[in-house]
């Protein structure tokens, strides 16, 4: 049986990054009464609250959290005929924060995420260990057995090339989650009882040339590094297809990232998920997304970027181009999906001009 | 701190695989006492015993076990003059108890590892967790989050696309070490304290296109489906250098595992690893290895083996002459080496004729 942990004794206390290198990037249609059980880790920083759905709904934030809070209406008044990229309806919706962020690293949640227990029924501070991950060089180049070579206690084995041990900077961090798994419509349907109560005590990369499922749920990454790809696609209101918006950036993000020569890491932290999402409701929206992945998969595993391509803006212009040439015969929802790229770099670039303040502009 | 467990206590007791299915190979110079804790795991098995070193010297084996046993006499009796392929006065040896076994499987140790206990105490029967491995499949294709998604527990995420889930047959089995990691000579030098204590509770295939370092002292294969690529080399006695024996098996069998169609697993199980051997011996052996390392992995990460390879045999007479083609220059070992390699070839082919009973001879 897994359990959420109790923080109610922790006292809020210093961190490795401070509260003007990160944000942290809710998306939600409630009030955020999950954030006392975080308020310890959380209350150090600055919150960036997406609402989704009816503007004219008053979201409630607990007291003593420094945040700012856009509803749709902020959305179209900030981006005007650009708002169209940003999804409705959907936590998609949550990428205008990293967008409207002005930190170098942007932490992500979902309101239905508690703070897990590690197996000695201590309390896991998530954000604490996605921002030792994202700290500390990725490995992409060769398997390392004994997991993430950085961490304390840890290092690289016997026969792991010398040359290859300095790694690449971390540009993401992907963290895991107990009791709810984030299964797929179908897996939920058949296993309705799953719980995953494994505490696996690892971080790794996920290696160069191989794709993995992004979750949105408890995400780290560096703005400055990958920023422009962290977009989550056209989904919910108006549109075919809904729950694969981190997916779509999960594999935007690793093909840019190996490009450019940036790491992607997964495992820890755990956060302890409350609340598996209605099944039924879940296949309507992945309905279409079960068959088209099947093409998407291998047009990613496949995507060769030209070596000009030498920003992450780049980057994502000629993927948007590739995607409307190749996975545009599937459906025109991808042509739609390829203009909605074009349209985040360009409202991105509007909010994030060259040169301002705490700003790299996506440049490696 | 960590501690061998106690096993005094288990009964042998049954298996999912039989005794016909599965050998255990052990290179040793010395009496094996360390199997006294390993009785409840292995006496239901048949062991291979290479004795390297001096022939003359009699090894002891407790009581109860089941096994046969070659010295460097038998081993040149029963090759002639293909012995020459045969490593001695170095562990590589073991790879001749992989050759004249007759049976599917193979699970190898070295004779300084002991049962390890998992979190809660438990002693760890790795045999048995390394045939849950090798029983289940891998998927080398996409990298599933939740780790291994045929245990117990634990299945393939959102996003994990259907038509690769039926995965691939698991050709090895890659197990971990708690106490004394297997570091090279620079890093136990640097860090002579450092012991392995963290238990990481999970299984995961080696994604497609990615090499790893195997580690030869806690391992198990398919010799149906890999064995003839399991080559250890030339390693100790009149060769430059040593401790890469199971490294070069370990670069040859993922690249015919990538082009084979087949998997590799790493992770669980853990054994207890009870002493260090002694960094400035492993730096004489390890010297030129550490720098060869680094033209011979980009060399293995560029193979690419013809269409027409279609069995394991094939691929290894293919990897021989492009090894001897590319890494020849470096050093003339490796023309040497590569000549080794086409004998190994024959020298198996030799004691495993196609259709000989209970052996398909690497057809895959």
């Amino acid at each position: 049986m897994v359990e959420p942990a109790n923080t109610a004794n922790i006292k809020p206390h210093p961190y490795p990054l401070l509260k003007d290198e990160l944000d942290i990037v809710i998306p939600t249609i409630r009030n955020l009464d999950f954030l006392e059980m975080w308020r310890p880790f959380f209350q150090p920083y600055h919150l960036i609250i997406v609402q989704d759905g009816d503007p004219s709904k008053i979201i409630k934030v607990p007291e003593g959290f420094d945040y700012e809070l856009y509803n749709r209406n902020d959305i179209n008044r900030i981006l005007g005929p650009k708002a169209s990229c940003i999804s409705f309806k959907d936590s998609a919706c949550r990428c205008f924060g990293y967008m409207v962020s002005r930190k170098k690293y942007i932490f992500t949640i979902d309101d239905d995420c508690f703070v897990a227990q590690d197996p000695s029924g201590k309390p896991v501070n998530a954000l604490e260990q996605h921002i030792k991950n994202i700290l500390s060089p990725s490995t992409p180049h060769f398997f390392n057995t004994l997991y993430d070579p950085f961490r304390e206690g840890a290092d690289f084995v016997r026969g792991y090339p010398f040359s290859m041990r300095e790694g690449v900077p971390t540009a993401v961090s992907h963290g895991l989650w107990l009791n709810i798994p984030d299964y797929d419509a179908p897996t939920q349907l058949v296993k309705p009882r799953e719980r995953n109560t494994r505490y696996v005590d690892a971080v790794m990369t996920i290696p160069k040339g191989t794709l993995f499922p992004m979750c949105g749920m408890n995400l780290t990454f560096d703005r400055e590094l990958i920023g422009p790809a962290m977009y989550f696609g056209l989904m919910g209101d108006g549109q075919p297809i809904g729950r694969y918006d981190d997916m779509w950036a999960g594999w935007c993000v690793k093909v840019i990232c190996d490009h450019l020569g940036l790491g992607v890491k997964t495992g820890l932290p755990y956060i302890f998920h409350s609340k598996a999402s209605n099944p039924f409701v879940n296949l309507k929206k992945e309905y279409k997304g079960i068959f088209w992945q099947e093409d998407i998969i291998p047009f990613f595993q496949n995507v060769s970027l030209p070596k000009d391509c030498t920003t992450v803006q780049k980057c994502y212009i000629e993927l948007s181009k590739q995607v409307k040439a190749k996975l545009g015969e599937i459906d025109p929802y991808f042509n739609k999906l390829s203009d909605a790229m074009v349209t985040w770099i360009e409202a991105w670039d509007d909010l994030n001009p060259v040169g301002a303040s705490g700003q790299v502009n996506g440049k490696v």
